[in-house]
């Protein structure tokens, strides 16, 4: 069995590394990288080095957002230890003479519009996001077949710790969408969902309830055309799935509390804007709507989006939507592209009468922010 | 939302570009990439062509087991189209001026210690690990924690079609092991393990049961070191955390008929290995016991391991296992660098009067013939 051996060996010479991986400048893996990985490297002042094997390459850069060129030792060795990273769970590639590649020593994460390399820097005393010694509900991946992209789909259910003693319980809903360039990987890998549920559910801060995380690119799936004037039909098109395929088999193969006091929508960045718009547009199907980090507020000319024209009657009636909805909530992160709009947005909301309730949290357009959201948001639900 | 929408241009783009896929030489996009992409193109006598963008690379090959050097155009492109594949699953990479790493438009799945590209490269009239409309059932990720490896564990929990409308139904457990690099996600992502479960339990061959996929490098969590003396040590290891409690775990978590003859236990190649012996070394645990493409038979000097060494009484006193096992079962590919090791292995055990019941499917070390070899041991099973 000398093949095998050998490759067992190899994983386990590595394992033993990390294991005694922390060195004398006190910097530890990250979580992030695949078991055995001893880069990249977490300092203690959260600068990150970083290092791959290329002997044979001319130019090797790390792209965190920015750009840094590393530095190639008499090893064949490439490395660079960046600036303090802002805590967060940040997207990166290696580029070995031109070409973004995912590192072969981090987890990939379904982002960028590709199985991308991510590295979580920790955030002191943060650990919300954690996983803690309570009870863990369950994710579920479930397969259906769509009647609007004729194929099969997939979602991830979430059960809180309970579903299966109490067979009798029906349990409220929320629906929660990724960003562009993501799928419904995203909250359950990036976003630790099922971590997030069960602290706030073990602490009663959150009363049990399932989550559901599709996939928005319905789109994609039809292979339609798409043009930046068509915003809208893609969110559409996502809307008719979720409305009368998502939700049915939903109901259909859990035990749901099936009315709208019982059914929030949320999501981040894309699918922000894409829940705003499908949570403002259809009250009588959800009751509770969340935009986390939403682009959608974005207007022309530093102005903000035309409210009135996409969702009619938000600035003429705001009292239909305060008496319907139970809950509109809008975040952002405060270094946000989209951080002026949204409060823009939010002022003006305000001024207008419509009721709303919204938070800001440090750090960019990234995970961790839309961890901080959703654990914001969920406490407010079905109460 | 110009950021947002140019990426969802970007994507949705590619998403049409793979829509339109079909090309004048009727190749298609392998199932395994990431939707969108047209590359890497199946074409129909099995060909396939790999393609990056990479301006800048000196040199770019593929390594699909056997390496290819790509040629540049004058587009940047990198090309290169191979010999016909045989079919199954293979993992890939892409070697840019000399650095393994995966495939951007590939999918990716743990494999050979990192996260690997996979082309699915279609057999054709063969379909039993394709999804079909029949009942699925559900593929939980649950974590534990481990009291061997003081760290949170986790493990994929197959749960057949029914298993909630039956709430009192008990369950018989088949404990699935992977292979050297890889870890617990294998048999569900590169082994399609629930559509070939649904499909099997669909056609009345297999009884509903539940399947575990465990992480067998215990050795590794606990930071132990390794050499190649040491291969009973790493499976001890794995047997403990299994029997001690991974199993209790799973008893206490769902409805499973709780003996040995409702107890099987199989893996391939490293995790044949490790299930041969954890299996044969503790009847009382295992009636039911299946290694895949196992390298474990292989010994030195072109002879079989020494069996009677490694599982007293084996051939000293084979009715001891024949009356104990409801069935042993062996399989391997017939182009697997250990199929003459197993073949003799077999007719070994049969001279010395030990019953077993195996099979040979064509094809190497890899995916497509350990979804064969489950394919063909699941229906022998609980019966």
């Amino acid at each position: 069995m000398r093949k095998t051996l050998l490759l067992v060996f190899v994983v386990l010479l590595q394992a033993t590394f990390a294991c005694f991986g922390q060195q004398s400048d006190n910097s530890t893996p990250a979580v992030t990288n695949i078991t055995g990985a001893g880069y990249p490297r977490i300092l203690p002042d959260l600068r990150v080095t970083f290092r791959i094997k290329a002997p044979e390459a001319q130019k090797v850069q790390l792209d965190l957002g920015k750009k840094y060129d590393m530095e190639k030792g008499s090893d064949g060795f490439w490395t660079v230890t960046t600036a303090p990273q802002v805590p967060g769970f940040h997207y990166y590639s290696l580029v070995i003479d031109g070409v973004a590649v995912a590192d072969p020593a981090s987890e990939t994460f379904f982002g960028m519009s590709r199985e991308a390399s991510g590295i979580e820097i920790p955030e002191a005393g943060v650990d919300f996001h954690l996983i803690k010694d309570v009870p863990h509900g369950t994710v579920q991946s479930k397969r259906y077949f769509s009647t609007k992209t004729n194929s099969w789909r997939r979602i991830f259910v979430y059960l809180p710790p309970g579903y299966e003693q109490n067979p009798t319980k029906k349990y409220p809903v929320l629906y929660l969408q990724h960003g562009a360039g993501e799928d419904e990987t995203g909250w359950v890998k990036q976003g630790h969902l099922d971590i997030i549920m069960d602290n706030l559910i073990a602490q009663k801060q959150a009363i049990p309830m399932i989550v559901v995380t599709t996939n928005e690119y319905v789109i994609r799936d039809i292979g339609a055309g798409y043009n930046t004037e068509s915003t809208n039909h893609f969110m559409d098109l996502f809307k008719d799935e979720l409305v009368d395929v998502i939700i049915p088999f939903v109901n259909q193969n859990y035990r749901i509390a099936n009315d709208r006091e019982h059914r929030a929508i949320a999501g981040l960045s894309m699918g922000g804007g894409t829940s705003f718009r499908i949570g403002m547009l259809n009250p009588d199907k959800f009751a509770w709507v969340g935009a986390f980090s939403s682009s959608a507020f974005r207007g022309t000319n530093g102005n903000i989006f035309d409210a009135e024209k996409q969702i009619p009657g938000i600035f003429t009636h705001p009292e239909k939507f305060n008496t319907q909805l139970k809950l509109l909530y809008i975040s952002s992160g405060e270094q946000d592209h989209s951080y002026e709009y949204t409060k823009k947005t939010i002022e003006t909301f305000k001024e207008k009468g419509l009721k709303l309730q919204y938070n800001y949290f440090p750090g960019a357009h990234e995970w961790h922010v839309w961890r901080k959201a959703l654990h914001d948001f969920v406490p407010k639900l079905f109460k």
